[in-house]
């Protein structure tokens, strides 16, 4: 009987650094590989933390450059990256939404996967962002896992353990388990103290402020 | 209210050719964007087929150069072009199956279509091919609509109108609405005249056959 593999959509930010604590937590020894996508990102600088996150766990580490995505503040040029927005008032689709991307990441996943026998894939995403981000949501979620166990010769899974908790909840759990949150990069700008402004530092700094635990990571615009 | 938008994956071959002919009858004076992949295949060739039907047809065309796939008869250079099978009594996953392919076919046209509005992703899969691909079954193709749908900002859709059919009955409609066969390229050693003689030259023929028809394009093997 062949081995269960994991392979885990690593991209160097905190939900899916806490996700590698979590898979070498609830598999321990199995083989995970972490897989960092290069999509015409403006912060392809988060693939460097995924590099610090996948040796500090011990993973085998991919990098996979696809197509750039169009069409989103995080990859176009003339889209400026979201800043300001009252985020717990956000409605509608979030400007830093990538088409269809957690839907090609998973298929590249299981590109990879299928080669090699059973597998799951892995992914961080969580209940903040079902409002903005329509790939991030339970029944996507689901129907992700249904059309990659059909449309694969091992009939591989899909799992996203986060998929119901807030941030803060990822943080506490990760907390709890020793996840080198100093090790990760959030920041749309890509920059070095963050900047703390724009809207994935903010969701950042307001989710350790509910968990009430502070984040290693420096920021340039610290209120 | 936006225009409803058609994003076809085109191979060259025959069946995604027929779909060209579908989906200009069934959505007549639509924007139609013929999509190719180029993932490692050894019958690149296919894509100069593609160009020459997308351009019969009148269709935009694109280009997508994906990471090569690996784990296929059609990509590894030590894994054999299956030929000389008795494809009538094949059992099991084929050789030329690709390791998750269509549904990252889906995924990345949805990447390409969900930046623009409401869209149709169309792939011409078969009921010939229901036993050795797993990406080619009815239940696939419901489940990647749903994940497809759910997982994009205008809730795309995908249409696999002849999931159900034989590819001799493709072949019979695609007569009948004037598909320009001689245009298509099948053979998966790339070759031209086709050898006649792998895979797809066999189940080509044997459709060809079963359709009482005769296949425009030369082939090197001919009994």
């Amino acid at each position: 009987m062949s081995v269960r593999a994991h392979y885990l959509l690593l991209s160097g930010g905190l939900d899916s650094t806490t996700l590698c604590a979590w898979v070498r937590d609830a598999h321990p020894g199995a083989p995970v590989t972490a897989v960092t996508f290069l999509y015409g990102q403006k912060h392809a600088v988060e693939a460097d933390a995924a590099a610090r996150v996948a040796a500090f766990y011990g993973l085998s580490r991919q990098v996979v450059e696809l197509p750039a995505i169009r069409g989103s503040a995080l990859t176009d040029p003339d889209r400026p990256l979201p800043e300001g927005r009252d985020l717990s008032r956000a409605t509608g689709v979030a400007p830093s939404y990538v088409p269809a991307r957690n839907l090609l990441f998973l298929a590249s996943l299981a590109s990879l996967a299928d080669v090699n026998g059973p597998a799951t894939l892995w992914l961080g995403v969580h209940r903040d962002d079902h409002t903005g981000y329509p790939d991030c949501r339970p029944e996507f979620v689901a129907a992700a896992d249904d059309a990659v166990r059909l449309g694969t010769q091992h009939g591989l899974r899909v799992a996203a353990p986060f998929v119901q908790w807030p941030k803060a909840d990822i943080i506490r759990w990760g907390l709890d388990h020793g996840v080198p949150y100093e090790l990760t990069h959030s920041c749309y700008r890509g920059l070095a103290p963050a900047c703390g402004v724009c809207d994935t530092c903010q969701a950042r700094r307001a989710a350790f402020a509910e968990a009430e635990a502070t984040d290693p990571l420096p920021y340039a615009a610290c209120d």
